[in-house]
């Protein structure tokens, strides 16, 4: 049984498709997202279904799988059954957990509403809603001062996730959009990205981390760097002795594990980290648990090699789920009728390979370590999109994918430049909030949101 | 001033392009939405972003409009202004109310939640949410009544958005989706299409009427006729005395006009028909008030020519907005310093061309009438896709809309099978309660939705 079909899970699903075994991927969306690429349906420049794919389609073709659209609300791995909301527990001869994590607030859940995170299409259209409602707003807006407050964006985290973020609606404000407004210079936006390390993308080499800054101070971005933030309401953000006005504020910063993770740890006794994280064996199970994997982000790892933690990537999550796949494979083809045996001490650790890391900062920009080597500029740009296109799910999400970017990359033309889900949280007619929202500065919609966590649960497992 | 930016407001937006004026275009949307497509959205097949086009980014190079994204609150035909939610009130020379109709409920309202329509972006996606969800709910019951119910899917109205919607349904659950569930045999599901007629399609003629039903139950649509649904409720659906449980009801019937109309009328005195429609003189002005125009579905207007209502088409909407546009250019320019004259009574009257009907039913499936030639099959499909294609707005979205469209054509896959939204009503982390949708049958994120209705304002005026 997989709990989330998300890179870890849907692999280790595949890993298992010649296996003996029942695999049953259990999540609470239809959908596996193509996480990397979600900052660009917050930014209008995809939509949705361009980088999410029904899991059903998926595995459809795999005939041991099957696919259940549930939430996972206990483990018990004694007797080894998982329970969903509203059904009967399910039993499992193998877990695999890998519903991930999701940013955080420090603690401060109050945040939540003022300054939405990015984990799911959900908030992504918010994101994107608020985004390009400030815009609307600032157009009727009279007042300058008001007007500089609804123009002034602060992406919270300088990670690969506030980077895109920044650069990519400094890029809008700036490129695509100043045509269309009659009242406003839509380049006079402000985006700030505030970073309370001393530089940006700190998983990357200093020199790449003084690029991605000089790229996106060129695009516009006002980068703060050694500022936390320490307060965020509904006017803007506070960072110490600082006050920012702002009326739109999103969140990259932090992280913090699918609620899945204390659950196996409360039924294994496995140790977490301080983000929530379950501390796994270097076979990726948990300790005492041979029969239970965590894989993905939700798993806590030194890589025995370089002794450094295996960082919570894609790649990393797909090599996770194909190695507790792997390992299950084998021990339900070796030990026929021995299911559930004890582990054998012969299990493989698990090796991540670091292929390397990319970050986009704009059009024609970003920046990587490829092989350990450093690249940048229009060349890392390329590779960056080479590869994303190349690990979308579906040929077609693909050829539409890049049919899409072409098209930006020409014309700075975005595609979904759409403001939808007006009538979220009231539970009336949708343009009403809306419009209230643009007489008042936010409406309902607006301040009715709580980011969705990330987590999505899935368990494959199984065997006879 | 132009009250929404549907296609009677945009048309009547670029007829003025060239006129002496400031055109004012005011929706309570951002997005022109090309509602003929909107069933295609509610059935996974396109994005949203295909079929929607932010208005500014449509007249950007119309030096002579703005945009503004507000709710149309109070029209005053009298002191010549409109008043929008928290804006002062803003004056207006002519003015041109296309805020559209939506349909109805016959005064029972409380079908709405039960029963969501087909009008806005939101609405298709609560449609999409829900025939998805339906599957994945029925993958997990184990009792065989409720799994029934869960699979049974009832369109009410037979008109063209009924019977696309009956038939792309039937389509998904025939020939999209069967091997990707693996306890049920979504080919077993009902989509039963209830009309209260004689016949489907009463604006087509009854050849075509019975050819579309001989294609829909081919498809595998049962179509009910003569049937009136008297009431909805969260089990299913009563039709006189008989009683139909079915987890899945979905609206297409009747036909009310957008709250304008009503503002319209109170402030000049004008008429309305039975839904609420503007009676308009034939020029499309309110009688006494030259300088106050109605034009697409909220006027109601019989065609001099005919004798017939001139019927509720984007063509029809097409049409009026130029022929109001047109009207005002020739008085502007005609009649300098006089802005606001009385009508001279040389205005031209208004002409609807009819240039033909089509409605699709599925895949190669197609009827119509052009140029008086009834058209059915698989040429009359072409020539829908043809149209449509062509009249979509920006060639972005035509070559978009076509790859999906051959795709779908070749592979029976549709691009869009997201389920997503599940946040909405609660204000609580959207999957949980997904999750307890999925359990007891309907979740709160359903049972709080109110279709919005489809007016949206615009307003062209101005002059100098």
């Amino acid at each position: 049984m997989i709990l989330g079909g998300g890179f870890a899970g849907l692999w280790a699903a595949r890993g298992l498709r010649r296996a003996a075994v029942d695999v049953v991927v259990i999540d609470r969306q239809n959908h596996h997202l193509f996480q990397p690429l979600l900052y660009q349906v917050a930014t209008a420049a995809l939509s949705p279904a361009h980088i999410a794919a029904p899991i059903r389609k998926v595995l459809s073709r795999q005939k041991n799988a099957r696919v259940m659209l549930g939430e996972v609300v206990g483990i018990d791995a004694g007797a080894r059954t998982v329970s969903i909301a509203g059904q009967q527990p399910v039993a499992y001869d193998y877990l695999i957990v890998a519903t991930g994590v999701t940013h955080s607030y420090f603690g401060n859940e109050a945040w939540a509403r003022h300054a939405p995170g990015l984990k799911s299409v959900d908030d992504a259209l918010e994101i994107r809603r608020r985004f390009l409602l400030a815009f609307e707003r600032a157009e009727l807006q009279g007042d300058p001062e008001k007007r500089r407050a609804e123009l002034t964006f602060v992406v919270g985290g300088g990670g690969p996730t506030g980077v895109e973020l920044a650069g990519a609606m400094a890029e809008i404000s700036r490129m695509s959009i100043p045509r269309d407004f009659r009242s406003i210079d839509t380049r006079t936006a402000r985006v700030i990205l505030v970073e309370a390390q001393a530089r940006l993308l700190m998983a990357y080499p200093e020199d790449l981390s003084q690029r991605a800054q000089r790229d996106l101070e060129r695009l516009g971005v006002q980068v703060w760097l050694n500022t936390r933030v320490t307060g965020v309401d509904e006017r803007g953000v506070s960072t110490g002795a600082e006050r920012l006005e702002a009326q739109n504020v999103f969140w990259a910063a932090g992280m913090k594990a699918s609620p899945l993770g204390a659950m196996v740890a409360e039924s294994t006794g496995a140790a977490m980290d301080r983000a929530g994280r379950v501390m796994v064996r270097e076979d990726l199970s948990v300790a005492g648990y041979p029969s239970v994997f965590v894989a993905g982000d939700l798993a806590s790892l030194m890589d025995a090699k370089t002794g450094e933690p295996v960082p919570g990537v894609a790649q990393g999550a797909m090599q996770m789920g194909a190695h507790a796949a792997r390992i299950i494979w084998r021990e339900v083809a070796g030990v026929r009728g021995g299911v559930g045996a004890p582990a054998t001490p012969d299990r493989p650790g698990f090796r991540y390979h670091d292929k390397g890391i990319l970050a986009t900062i704009g059009r024609g920009k970003a920046v990587g370590v490829i092989n350990g080597v450093h690249v940048k500029g229009m060349f890392a740009f390329q590779v960056w999109a080479f590869i994303h296109v190349l690990f979308l799910i579906g040929f077609r999400s693909r050829i539409m994918v890049l049919a899409e970017w072409i098209w930006m990359f020409f014309f700075f033309d975005r595609g979904a430049r759409l403001i939808t889900g007006q009538a979220t949280g009231a539970g009336e007619p949708g343009t009403i909030a809306s419009a209230t929202a643009l007489a008042v500065g936010r409406g309902p919609g607006a301040s009715g949101h709580e980011p969705a966590p990330a987590e999505s649960a899935v368990t494959t497992s199984a065997v006879r």
